[in-house]
């Protein structure tokens, strides 16, 4: 094992916990069914009944299966982390069941075995049949990886070895591949475990395949006498854009169609381009790269800015009040980055992995852990979004569970697997690159030894961030370079680096400070990031943002809330100089960081109840503090309005 | 003939002849389908196909029929200003194949007549047909009018002899009212020009029968077997807000559903609580004015924030941006205000009715009369309209025709029937109120004799406005008032009058400046408006236009567009003092006054290419010069941004 990391940290293991000990059980509840006011899943019952062992209708939607598998995924890495013999047992009976539903040649999936049967890889643009296979791949992996239990993993190995036979180039073979990208990216974890080329080379096919000429999912609704699981009668054409099939993934360079696809498919290219040396899906990778993160992606690290199609919509189109911004989108962003770290260690890729995640995803959830939002906006007006329809997809308060319930098990995954996102070592074995600043108990192969590191930090509050050395084998010393990400938070000043007490030079490197030197045991380094509360503007080419400037302190995006602030927030805006100041909240915010600061109000009451509501400009403007809140605690207080963005 | 007022005015002059000479012969060759290009209208073949001069199917909407009504209204109207013995031949021939399409009882709607035989009458919701018989009574009054034919008039009163015993209280009529109300106020019209009592009262019928309970829509959608013309297999429950059968008439208060069905209903509604002297009517026409004008409304006249179900949404809920604002919608809002004054001669009226028709009106036309807007924006990003879904509905340019063409025609019957909205003579004979200042010929019955008016104003340019009194009948003078409306256009100074010369003082009654005296031939009154260029702010519950304001110059909204500045617009602000002048235009602006003013603009050079599209905030703008020109000609040159709404 070439690293095994525990997070030991004061801020996230709140999160590990509460995935354990509330998400995750929470979530088998509603997988069962058994959450009151919430949609059903259905997920469990469709697969008593794909096993024989229950009568009834197929429930959910067709990619209902991904949802426990999902969940088994989340379960493996938490038992990863906090061994679990209950929930262990729970999940054991769920892979039972999963093997009960699986058909001789290896075929699982509920919703063919019930609803569809014979009608089997007759639909890959809509049915998400490799989806789920994918999102099964992964929970294999993680199960087998926590608990060495390999149950999962067979049957998985014999669905993908199936998908094997029946998919590819060769006659007779389905030249196709899924309408979401999912499996690409699974294919890749599986290799990675099992070794074996071929489930490599699957994933390679089905990324190389996708856009080419003719187009699969033209020919394929065509044979389907055009008819689209999705509509009654006649289906129009399959947009391509929507599945990133529009064109070879090669000549792709702007991020398009549903982001969620998008990013686990420019993951998988991340992931194949290391692993093959393909320069073209590197470059590829690096042009969509900019394109998404330079152009289209939020504050918040959310990406997607229109609902209908779930989908990027254009350059430096990022409404703030009709976005998307959907959490499973910016949890696949985070994927991407990951990948991208490894092909590249660039601090530009950590830092939007920090940002996703600290704002986009941690927002998506409540601190109870019960409740979760899909779309993450910027700007929430809640009458708005009750009696506009146009709004009516943004809502000003986290629901239970959702019909399509992708997004919260897709947040207890990432979190209870986060520590796989803090370091990696370089292919030489000789750097050790901190990406993420998390207190963590680690062990990785370096120089050749076993090097124990131990990593402190204050955040998401504090800068301070420490490491001690150890070597648990012994001996002298060890020779290796520690790479640490300078965090791209607009801060005015440098971090300073210490080593045992002395101030340490260090040399930057693609946004890395890198020291090399003999590390002995005890050896302990202080790397001290400077934490100001910032005012942040966006590019004046983002035309929503125009005039406004957003609240960020180190990694943390700040909003505003009626909670704390007079509706309409939209009459508050900044004083000339807002004089910022930073002090602990209390409440709900017990712990964290609130800013206040100077602001200008319009003054609503010498408004007359009647008439017009235009008149002649007048500066009736009065002095007002403001407060602002962490954008991921935004939403646990009574649903109001809510803003990042405030005018200058 | 109680009133009977001739246009004479520089600036309508233009549009009255652009209507005559281009608007009515385009639109004839649109209902024909012989427009290259444009999407067929099929009106004139539906109507050969009924008649049995034709074999076909049946095309266009199913209110395909108020298309050619509208025209032949228009056609009326014209024909009333300016003879033209060519253009009446061709509209004789297409009421002769209206009668020719007739039903022996009476009926007449090719949509049934063609399509669905024998279904008359069992979709009210949906279906149209008294909508359509609606546009047939305006058509017939204004050609009658017009002409002194009466053959049109004859047809619809079969009709609506026809609907009369079919609809009512009474034991084996249909106890029901249309989906979209247009009936009520051209019923209203037919009273007027026959002095049939029974026609009022249908009026009042369908009035007071909308929204009782149970409901009729519910009912009627029960009947069919929960069908819809709008969409296959079983449709959802009607939404009773969308057609103003939510609640009685008289109970509403907020102005709601889809914008142009909801002001022809409050139009009709201020006609009858006038004839009937209604209280419960007057009243709820007071307060939804209240709402729709105090906080519904936007700044050009627009109404209906929401293109899903073309509506209203909220109370200042008025998005720039995903607006609605449809043509129609402003010119019912201009129906009603006409109303509203004849029930009560208030100046906040015609204040309104000249914002609707100074620009979201005019605007939906381009200056050649060929091309119009549905949708009329006051923010427009040309490709977010063309890739971003959620406002699709928003064209950057007009277009020459729509599938649903309400628009244009609505626009060709609005401006060719302008001298009905300029004066109104008190119901006792003794005032004569000026509400629009557009220069006239008119003729009135005041003090028991017949006085002569001719008024002459620089409107829009130039606030001058002169009146000149004769007494054609002979006589030494004319006892009565003039009341001249006092525009509400956030001007500092007020009006100043002059008779003959002399400086004239007036008392203020509801707006209006009235002056008492005995008239004699060739009284002189002149009235001198203060035209400033003003900066107009929103009222702060308006989040859209938080922090914003716009130019308004008499009664005409301006704008800026792409053509005169540089994109991306929202980089502007308005400096401090903005020094704003005015100058006389060219080009497309020849004989118009745009204004110029000193703003600020993001230094958008100052960005690198690559990164985050977020930085620390820093104040770079550029003092920068801007142009903006009149609202209603906008996008009369290369598509581009366009904004009302400039930061401060």
């Amino acid at each position: 094992m070439k690293q095994q990391v525990r997070i030991q940290d004061e801020f996230w293991n709140d999160y590990a916990e509460l995935v354990r000990q509330t998400v995750i059980p929470y979530q088998w509840e509603a997988l069962n069914d058994r959450i009151e006011g919430a949609a059903p899943s259905f997920a469990i019952r469709n697969f008593r009944i794909a096993a024989g062992l229950e009568e009834g209708e197929f429930g959910g939607l067709v990619f209902q299966d991904s949802d426990l598998a999902k969940w088994l995924e989340a379960v493996g890495h938490s038992l990863r982390r906090h061994p679990d013999p209950e929930l262990e047992r729970i999940a054991d009976g769920a892979i039972d069941l999963i093997g009960q539903a699986q058909f001789e040649d290896g075929y699982l999936n509920t919703y063919f075995t019930i609803k569809e049967p014979g009608k089997q890889w007759t639909n890959l643009h809509d049915a998400h049949e490799l989806y789920c296979a994918g999102h099964f791949i992964e929970a294999a992996v993680a199960y087998a990886e926590a608990t060495g239990k390999r149950k999962l993993l067979e049957i998985v190995c014999r669905f993908v070895d199936l998908i094997d036979r029946r998919f590819g180039t060769e006659p007779g073979q389905i030249r196709g591949y899924c309408g979401h990208q999912e499996i690409e990216l699974a294919l890749v974890k599986l290799f990675a475990l099992t070794g074996e080329e071929r489930y490599l080379n699957l994933s390679r096919y089905f990324i190389d395949e996708r856009g080419s000429k003719p187009n699969y999912f033209v020919d394929e609704w065509e044979r389907r006498g055009r008819t689209s699981h999705w509509v009654q009668g006649i289906a129009s054409a399959p947009n391509l854009e929507y599945n990133q099939s529009h064109l070879p993934v090669r000549e792709q360079s702007v991020a398009a169609g549903h982001s969620v696809r998008a990013v686990y498919m420019y993951a998988a290219m991340a992931d194949l381009a290391r692993l093959t040396g393909d320069a073209g899906l590197r470059e590829a990778c690096e042009r969509l790269w900019a394109n998404a993160t330079g152009k289209q992606m939020y504050i918040t690290g959310g990406i997607g800015s229109t609902h209908l199609g779930e989908a990027f919509s254009f350059d430096y189109d990022l409404p703030n009040d009709t976005v998307y911004a959907e959490t499973c989108a910016s949890i696949g962003l985070i994927f991407w980055a990951r990948r991208m770290l490894r092909l590249e260690a660039k601090s530009d890729y950590a830092d939007v992995m920090e940002r996703a995640l600290y704002n986009n995803v941690l927002g998506s959830m409540s601190k109870d852990g019960k409740h979760f939002f899909y779309v993450n906006p910027l700007e929430v007006w809640p009458e708005a979004s009750a009696k506009n329809p146009d709004r009516h997809h943004v809502k000003p308060a986290r629901q239970k569970w959702f019909g399509c319930s992708c997004c919260p098990p897709n947040v207890a995954r990432l979190l209870s697997s986060l520590s796989d996102y803090i370091y990696d070592v370089s292919e030489d074995g000789r750097t050790l690159y901190t990406h993420l600043f998390i207190g963590s108990e680690a062990s990785f192969e370096l120089d050749g030894r076993r090097v124990n590191l131990r990593q402190r930090s204050g955040l998401p509050w504090d800068g301070r961030v420490a490491f001690e050395v150890s070597l648990p084998e012994g001996g002298e010393s060890a020779a290796f370079e520690l790479a640490l990400r300078v965090p791209g938070w607009f801060q005015s000043a440098a971090p300073a680096m210490h080593v045992n007490g002395q101030p340490q030079t260090f040399r930057m490197d693609n946004g890395y400070a890198k020291v090399e030197r003999n590390w002995a045991e005890g050896d302990k380094l202080e790397w001290l990031l400077p934490l100001e509360t910032k005012l942040v503007a966006a590019h004046p080419l983002i035309r929503a943002d125009a005039g406004k400037a957003a609240i960020q302190r180190g990694p943390l995006v700040y909003c505003l809330e009626e909670a704390d602030n007079a509706a309409p927030l939209s009459s508050l805006s900044l004083a000339v100089d807002p004089k910022l100041s930073e002090r602990l909240g209390d409440g709900l915010l017990d712990g964290c960081i609130v800013v206040e600061g100077e602001g200008l109000a319009a003054d609503e009451t010498a408004w007359p109840e009647e008439g017009l509501p235009y008149r002649p400009l007048r500066k009736l403007d009065k002095p007002v503090r403001f407060k602002a809140i962490p954008y991921f605690l935004w939403g646990n207080r009574e649903p109001g309005e809510m803003s990042v963005w405030l005018r200058v």
